[in-house]
């Protein structure tokens, strides 16, 4: 189901030929019938902004969207200026086929940066795929398999909720398996909804639903030059009633709604991460303030150290403190505790006697819970990550 | 020589026990005859701070000190109250073999966080070394063999210096093959010199000599618990001269001097670093201000994916554009000019065509320098980096 769960979108995939092993490559996603609707986006804030993104960015300045097309296999990243006009064509060539503005569609591409996007594949192909655009479950499969690059599995997800009785729902598709950061990734998420909602209503609701999903997963702390997180709402659901806005009740569970969408296919970037045999989520709790939990999680998460253990299974909790203190936030660490599925190796900054057996089971199981009490405050944070095993530098040392 | 190329200091090492594998694991180095001269350091920040960290800085107080006592095989860190305890009986028993006072003893550990430190082995080890020490070649290298730990080389440094026509020496030994990151890592140096320095001087020359080497190479990023740098200066060559103080030619030979034994250490750790293939050296230049060149710099040399390209020998300069981008570095990217040992593959932020023969036997070297032009203003950093290889992770996943 996934960007198609929502009623009143289309979508469909194809291989344009971006790609030269004949996969799939190029993808829309629309409103139907084709017009402008409310939405928003979140952007990767690295300064070496791919064209798509400045384009899309540009495009959104008004909060609508008719549709968005979607390539993989290049990223029009460190392309110049014919890369900012590839972009803008191929809003162009979507908008033509769609009959509506180019201004009103977005676009994103991910895949390799420094190379000029192909763009005689990309000039047939999109004209043939909007004409076979469609609302049906392989339309949305085609979609979500188009946009995908070392990912071994396509990442959908569907929720719902309710606006003063009326039911709407949220759905998305997305990519990612590498570079996956705090503040974002190597990803690409869209997501549609049939929920009616006001623009800043929108955004304020995607920022919210980012900052407790996708920000929170670490694989290798690298941000990429064209993450991009899209939602479009047509309110279809909601025809006969006002939009939501900015708070109450409906306004919560549209967040609810989108937070468990994004969740969920964040959730599956960090299964799917390239070589992972582990997935860890570390929770820093007690800490002096949120923003300093934020740090000492994110700095736990991003220790290739820890990471190594993990895929090693040692339970090498002197890796996690040492972290810790160099993390940046505040911390004593005579009151340290750092638990591993629950069960405690350090207390008061020192080893504590623990069950050795039970331990060895918690670090041979797939998914393992770091948790690192400070005690010296309410602050919490919580970053998902992964180890660090031959398998993810074999995908990484070569492009070809 | 390293250590006993200065006049006037006697060192020596041993296998205590600490380590059970009856390796080396026990060194001292002194001034002879035993008397407090001047003495500096620079420590970790990491704020789990280890006890021996801990109680080196309280007795460097002064800024004098005798003796160091070194011992690899246990961090004696996250060890609480009694690991302080034990750091200070490890002086203890130092300054009765000397016949100095246990203030004027500093101590150093390195080894595993979170284990108690055997005390037995050390107290009869202690003892035995102190009537051991010598001031001859087989002294100097025992001391520097016994530091080691994950490290398959000892390293050792030396220069010399002139103030107003006297000659003095500069010399030292160093341990760490991993965590190795800027602001330091698990890495212990021992530097000694003849000349005769104020102690705030000596603290000068010594940080401008650690930020210019020590803290200008990354390996994988952590700042660990133990990390010290210690500098003693006994004076001996400059017997009928006023020590040096801050400013002036002698000054500026004495930091030259220091940060050429510092640089010499730090190069040599960086070759031994855990399962590295390459040595990269990036070099930011043109940044809007040096802080700004260290950000961008330290981003290239920390990302895991730049690592793997050149475990690969992939010049794929996408990644590091992309990291520049990400570094929090003022940067326009259509500025911004890559090259792979001087052959330029990225110019004004786009693809430049170059010699693919000549760039492909650049990768195949073991070292690769990496220049990034941001073309903004005049700041400039290098940072020194490693690969991640198999290796890497082969030495890191467990403990034991």
């Amino acid at each position: 189901m996934s960007v198609l769960a929502a009623r009143g979108f289309v979508a469909g995939g194809l291989a344009s030929g971006v790609k030269p092993d004949g996969v799939a490559d190029l993808a829309i996603v629309a409103i139907s019938p084709a017009r402008p609707v409310t939405a928003a986006g979140v952007f990767t804030t690295n300064l070496a902004t791919a064209a798509p993104v400045l384009v899309t960015r540009e495009h959104l300045g008004d909060g609508r969207a008719a549709a968005v097309v979607l390539n993989s296999g290049n990223a029009n990243a460190a392309t110049g200026a014919p890369g900012r006009a590839d972009a803008a064509k191929m809003c162009e060539l979507t908008a033509a086929g769609l009959g509506v503005n180019p201004t009103d569609v977005v676009v994103c591409s991910t895949g390799l940066i420094g190379i000029p996007l192909p763009m005689p594949p990309l000039e047939a192909g999109i004209p043939k795929l909007v004409g076979r655009l469609g609302s049906d479950d392989a339309s949305a499969a085609a979609a979500a398999d188009a946009i995908l690059t070392t990912d071994t599995v396509a990442k959908v997800a569907v929720a719902i909720g309710s606006a003063d009785g009326t039911v709407f729902t949220v759905g998305g598709m997305a990519k990612g398996a590498a570079m996956l950061a705090p503040a974002m990734a190597t990803m690409l998420a869209v997501i549609t909804t049939d929920a009616a909602i006001e623009t800043r209503a929108l955004s304020a609701a995607l920022e919210v639903a980012v900052a407790e999903s996708f920000n929170t997963v670490l694989v290798d702390g690298a941000m990429s030059t064209n993450d991009t997180v899209l939602v479009l709402a047509n309110g279809d659901a909601m025809a006969d009633r006002p939009p939501i806005g900015v708070g109450g009740p409906a306004f919560h569970n549209l967040v609810d709604a989108l937070s468990r969408v994004c969740r969920s296919l964040s959730d599956q970037m960090a299964a799917d991460a390239e070589g992972a045999t582990k997935i860890a989520r570390v929770t820093v709790s007690g800490a002096r303030s949120t923003a300093d939990a934020r740090l000492a999680a994110r700095a736990v998460a991003g220790s290739q150290l820890v990471q190594c253990s993990l895929n090693g299974e040692d339970p090498y909790w002197g890796r996690i403190i040492s972290e810790l203190g160099a993390s940046g936030a505040e911390l004593d660490p005579e009151q340290v505790e750092i638990a591993y599925g629950g069960i405690v190796v350090c207390r008061d900054g020192i080893a504590a006697a623990h069950d050795e057996v039970g331990l060895a089971a918690v670090m041979a199981g797939r998914e393992i819970a770091i948790d690192c009490e400070l005690h010296l405050g309410t602050g919490e944070a919580g970053v998902t990550f992964t180890d660090l095993s031959h398998a993810y530098i074999d995908e990484n040392r070569g492009t070809s």
